[in-house]
């Protein structure tokens, strides 16, 4: 219970960040659809650390090797499972984190949850790594959705609080030189979704691709369209005004991001995800011993991304490509 | 495919605004519990149309009927079922939503969806009275949760982009007298859920959570803790530190909104909602008649509250009712 | 948790045999499907008790109510309500099933799961009585599969042991009058099921319709096809060979009950299910009392059929119109 | 859709028999179990070809590799990942199985569910050789099971037709001096179960065991307790009667295989799955060619075994396995 994902294609995600490898199995996909491999590795890469503006130095190989599923490079309709050995960790005495949790990680809750006897070395199956499979299952999903005509892109919007793109580098490092992190938002468009699909009540749009936005570590919140801000505006300024562009019904403003009642009105689909700043930063910190159940401090060593938005982006595109085809082929039924 | 919701605690919602009747079934609740009805009463009130301030004068009896699932008032572990009689509903001419679709509303993509077969009548299945059976069902959840010492509460923050109370009402007025509809935020807290509740990955409490809270119409977007402003801070600023209380391991802040990793930490878990304004205006809108294929012009005449945060409050604690318990109920998986 | 079945096709069935009503909810039928409400009564009152030959004469009236999904007779794609109210029930003193569980019913284990508090009255929510609403929803799925050229007919093969239909009401007679009850099996065939529907593995067209069949009571064997008789014969008999009808490539011999790993081969799909003979019977039975915690005697009274398997034959029809509408709903996913 | 199994506990089972690698995630086990490799090793063995009496002189090395969930033998509680790598296929023509199906394979109804893209090579995910991780996953749940002190065993009951155990040899190697083969029934028994688990109505215990035997290739019938033949009792010989065990409740007899209201008895659960011969047999059968759409005669060549019921034992055991923690999982619920 909790690693697998979705009713038409499902996903499961497995692996732990300093275990034998990491991977995922994508099953529900049609059948006779050529994946472009280089396109897959490509996003691959972007998610990576050290493929990047503004992120980390430290070099991660998320080489995937495909298990099944595929024939020829054309998908059989089996599931597909793709695996990312992981190489080269350095795992060193993790023993401290069983007793003394580091802030804004899930060391404590992972510890309740698992008694113990969770793998914490480099944040188990909690660590960021695991977005890796999660990208992968997107870019297979990015490229069978092409053959809808369907396109997935996503884009920083704000960093440390700053919307100006030209701010972003130096507010990174300058969190890096104080020896803290920021976070930020990322915005995503799935454009090209025909109108009609998605549900009222539960098996709606925002429900179907929001459980799967808040499974990424470090997400607190997603909006669609105007989000938090049209709690802000007056129906007359929030409501988009139909209009006919030749033969198509479209909205005049897309306030709606795309979904009224729950399902898909034919404009594009907007979502914004706000991410915490990373938890692991360089200053010393309060925590506690749970071994002693006294206070203590904590400082935490490493190599870290002082921001995981530049690595999320990528994420967001995955997850937002892996609900857009739970969407439309739920549409059968 | 669509209203049916949860893994242990299940939730149907049935019902069209003019139908027969409203109405959910729960399933999954332990057998043994006293409701107590006066309480489950009270919430339905509160939820109803003329019971709070701020709100439509329009009379609706939300009266509900349980059929199943209780004897002698107790739970006897069976699907609880509950009914709410439509009546008095004034069915007068809706033909023109099916081809003059209004901005906002779900009208247009509930077309496209049921191919014109669906009930437009007062939105069908789209109502916001479908929030009735979800607060009826949230009410029997939230007296089950009294037996875990868990309490859900719910308050707005924010009315048409003030956060200060005392204007809330005023703001209201204005934009009635302007024929317009303002929105707002509602911000629950979920007190008392013991850590190590929930899951990384895809079972985690904010998916969980927001998967219910997306259902609710007018929603558009979910945060937690600190949330789309957590975005902003710093990680040495966002990062809760932990301390001991007496025995307990507690954090100085909740930016985390109680949950670390998909788990709860013990700390309240705190989820704010964004609800747009009412989309039923009654400023003439720009829309398309859908049989011409041209566009045109439409008037909503009725009774409409301008304000549909008012009432929501209920509503947020009901769905936060539902997914908390049926968070704590997957624990002995 | 247990009262809801399917994926695409969602069933939620609630109520006791003596509560306010008993009903089911019928979520993801397709919108703009006319149902002949005279055939789903028809369907009812095949299962309702008084109804049929060799069956109790007690007459109980299965009428139902639509309260939701349905206008002017046409879905309207929302989820279909419908309650059959509990009428005339003599709830005399059951307080002995609490203590002396019948053999062959499920006071006993009733009483562990719900620890006391289940409703035992007239069976609560184990009755056979709940298979109305079953066959309600069975009844609609039946309708709505026409639009699809299905059709499902079940029939009796077996009662008591004889496949001797003219045998079969003396051998009812025969147990009604030694105080006793008999069994027996019913044949279902699911008639027009194009070919390439279902799945390999868990998805399959036997555990689908299986795991409908397994929710009636008294069910205790499902088989396909040749069943239990196959696993007795050779390959070079069990085998289906192929061959060309025109152009349609169909098989000699239909052992495997048009179903080749999990995936419908066009022939008609054929399961047989097992009843067990009514396990309420007049004569004196061992059992134990809870209470005391002793052996003890019981004596049943109240009129039973001495023959379910007359009564279930609508049942079964309905349950694999369910589960073919399911199969075939999931074909676009 | 398909390939994945459970709510509590949950399998995704992936690969074709010619491709990379088989295997298994296995999501929902609690953390803290340490795991006996050896055992699971030698459940894996009884499966392998080559590893039984009767059974063909094949051998392949069913070797897996445990890439997640694992910490020194101890379950971290994150999915268990399992891969079986395929070596030495000798993939030679199989390009006539698209247009000649075998009868009794899947080969035609695959051919219609993926258009052609399936992989043929020796079944591809149709392949009885995915009952290696199967089996694997069973293996690991019966490892965890000893902590609730559950056994599962199964055993073959019937060959051939015969249920007289020095037969069976003879009735293999006369079916396949006779280019033939032969099914036959396995009877399993879940020992240690408590009574109370499960439920009425959809997730009861025969749904849950059912839905994944039904999985398991060639597998035709499945009944419980004396199932079948239940049918063919009257009432006073088919009720359980209760008694008392010294403290605990019991029954004289076990018809109902454990099971009472589709919840557990706290008897043995006892179930009996029937397979139907191996489909591959050396005479000659008459098919289709589905290019020229003409009949057509098909010769199957390659090694065979002439009865799979001797290699399904552990396939059984480990279905039986996996169902049985679902059940127990569930109970917190």
């Amino acid at each position: 219970m909790g690693s697998m994902w979705g009713k038409n294609i499902k996903v499961s995600i497995f692996g732990e960040s300093h275990g034998e490898a990491i991977g995922m199995v994508l099953d529900g996909v049609p059948s006779g659809v050529t994946l472009n491999l280089d396109n897959i590795r490509a996003m691959m890469k972007r998610r990576a650390p050290g493929g990047q503006a503004y992120s980390t130095a430290r070099v991660e190989k998320d080489e995937f090797e495909i298990q099944s599923g595929l024939l020829d490079g054309v998908t059989t309709g089996a599931p597909i499972c793709g695996i990312i050995r992981n190489t080269n960790q350095n795992s060193k005495d993790y023993s401290e984190l069983y007793v003394k949790p580091r802030p804004g990680h899930a060391d404590y809750t992972a510890n309740l949850r698992y008694k113990g006897f969770q793998d914490v070395r480099g944040g188990g199956h909690f660590s960021g790594r695991l977005t890796a499979p999660i990208t992968l299952a997107g870019a297979i999903c990015k490229e069978i959705l092409r053959g809808y005509n369907v396109d997935v892109a996503a884009k920083i919007v704000k960093i440390g609080g700053s919307t100006d793109s030209e701010e972003w580098e130096g507010i990174i490092e300058q969190a890096k030189a104080d020896l803290d992190s920021v976070g930020g938002v990322v915005e995503c468009t799935i454009d090209g979704m025909e109108g009609g699909i998605g549900n009222p009540m539960f098996d709606n749009v925002e429900s179907v691709i929001s459980s799967f936005l808040f499974a990424i570590p470090a997400v607190k919140g997603v909006e669609f369209g105007a989000g938090f801000q049209v709690s802000d505006m007056r129906g007359s300024q929030a409501n988009d005004a139909f209009y006919m562009d030749g033969d198509s019904v479209k909205t005049k403003t897309n306030n709606c991001g795309g979904i009224l009642g729950g399902i898909t009105n034919g404009m594009p689909i907007v979502v914004r995800t706000a991410f915490k700043p990373t938890p692991s930063i360089y200053q010393e910190q309060d925590t506690v011993s749970l071994k002693d159940k006294k206070d203590t401090k904590l400082s935490i060593v490493g190599r870290h991304d002082p921001c995981v938005v530049v690595r999320a982006v990528p994420v967001i595109e995955a997850a937002c490509s892996i609900a857009a085809l739970e969407l439309i082929m739920s549409k059968g039924s």
